[in-house]
């Protein structure tokens, strides 16, 4: 990049790095380095995520859209450590220095960073292949960061809110296929814009024994955390909460398939001792039981009639371009 | 990825994962993320870079010492703030899992991750045209960072060590030239492995005025100085330290020219009241006094007759193959 490109780019993404001035950043953008906070007694979480062009989203994606999905994407691992949001990085490779396309990229990543929280405090810009990767910072009380490893037996295994949506909206991206708008919007907005589930994960410090956001499908990340806590877990099938936008676009079947297995959902996933339960789904409603953590190892699906309908396990396979 | 190419990347960053367990580091890879804690009284320094194959190094570049430039590159923005070292993560994209480039390329990154003392944290695996993204975590006490923005009239500028091996070494990265192991070797290891001067870095801490590790070109990043903090400077060409490699390798004028503005050098640039430069030189025998910091604008640089010699100034190029 030239130098007067790297002036231009600063500029696009002035709004992003002064979201939310002051609170744990004490040097943001323009320095070797920034320098970050965390409240005394607290920790800092770190997360990386890498978005690459023809594998995690489809060429040509609208980039206000874009901007948005890659910080929220990277956002929901804090939230699902329970760490409050406080800042992230961004590290964009772009094939040219395209002035429109920088302006709504920039103007997606702003409207994410200012729903969130999250203040843009450094970051490089590079010419290559567009792929864009972004650290994000949270703080969390020493103690009370949410792991994927103290799931007990006995406990309920809830999930954040619908599953699937962002799985099933995937035709819907990739132009295979079309619906009208009340179906095809709120899909569209799960896929772009998933919102991290923070007003959640802080609710459930102190109080889940295990968490993570689900971005594998629902059946290998409740594996994670069965593996990380030496636990088995129990899922209802007639428990999954699948959302009525979803049942209209795909068949029963697909629709099923997406919650278990459709990657990029974002929401957390958690386990909880019962008696916590009313205080989660209080603070937030979409919360839903799917089954309990049993002593053992493994994850199984179970039918209304308790018989065991857990499908092949498949590692998450990251979105391509069809041929 | 699949789930097992997943498993074979993690085992190859294991050793770098283990480097300096305990200090600072509370919850390392396998979560949705890593926990950091700076010591009381002490800040998180933050800094991100990433490094594309055909832009900032060559094609086919020999793995270990892509690895060990890769960290010792971004680590380097640590040093330049005063920062102690402490974690960082690695996004590394892949055109494909190729076992033999994974596991020299591992071998690399924890190399330097054991000398510096900086331990892998986290990070992401993708698929797609090779490229990195290091993002690095220090510590600083508060108050203490060693920011651009602090120079002041009357104080010297000096740098770290001998400036130009790195952009001198170029032609032999590149395979256009060849030279004997005594010139090849130095000029090489310059180029792929520069030591972060985190010695020097830490001697700075209530010292230097400014600092900043030399990427764009020893004249462009005096430049940053200078804006930052409001003052201008001026530079004697002859008090350039140029090492007797770069000078039996390159004829007098480009020797000069890579020293000037040649990037990649990663020696600290920093600017210093006169009464520390014992104690800094004691702890650092390489430092080396090129200048002095005025009143005004911009960066000058003079002859032995104090005739303003200034090149014009451009800004940096990253590496690209040539045609």
């Amino acid at each position: 990049m030239a130098l007067g490109e790297f002036e231009l780019i600063r500029r696009f993404f002035a709004a992003a790095a002064c979201a939310r001035p002051g609170s744990g950043v004490t040097l943001g953008i323009g320095d070797d380095c920034a320098l970050l906070a965390p409240p005394a007694g607290e920790q800092l979480a770190v997360s990386t995520d890498t978005l690459v062009e023809g594998v995690h989203f489809p060429r040509n994606a609208p980039p206000a859209r874009l901007g948005q999905r890659a910080l929220a994407v990277a956002a929901s691992d804090l939230a699902a450590m329970g760490a409050a949001p406080l800042g992230f990085t961004l590290a964009l490779t772009l094939p040219e220095v395209n002035a429109n396309w920088l302006q709504d990229f920039a103007q997606g990543l702003d409207t994410m960073a200012q729903s969130c929280g999250l203040r843009l405090v450094g970051g490089d810009t590079t010419r290559g292949p567009l792929s864009l990767t972004l650290t994000v910072f949270g703080s969390v009380p020493v103690g009370q960061a949410l792991t994927r490893a103290g799931a007990r037996p006995g406990d309920l295994v809830c999930v954040g809110g619908t599953l699937g949506d962002a799985a099933g909206a995937l035709p819907l991206v990739l132009g295979e296929r079309s619906a009208n708008e009340a179906v095809a919007g709120p899909l569209l907005s799960h896929y772009w814009t998933p919102p991290p589930q923070f007003t959640l994960g802080l609710a459930l410090r102190g109080k889940a024994t295990a968490a993570l956001d689900i971005s594998d499908g629902l059946l290998a990340d409740c594996g994670h955390i069965a593996t990380a806590s030496g636990v088995a877990m129990r899922i209802e099938q007639s428990r999954l909460p699948l959302s009525d936008t979803l049942r209209a676009f795909l068949p029963a079947a697909a629709a099923l398939e997406a919650a278990l297995s459709g990657g990029d959902d974002y929401r957390l996933a958690f386990t909880l001792p019962a008696e916590h339960l009313a205080a989660v789904v209080s603070l937030e409603p979409g919360v839903r039981v799917i089954g309990q953590v049993l002593a053992g190892e493994g994850v199984c699906l179970v039918d209304e009639q308790g018989l065991d309908v857990t499908p092949g396990q498949r590692g998450y396979q990251h979105f391509r371009e069809r041929p």
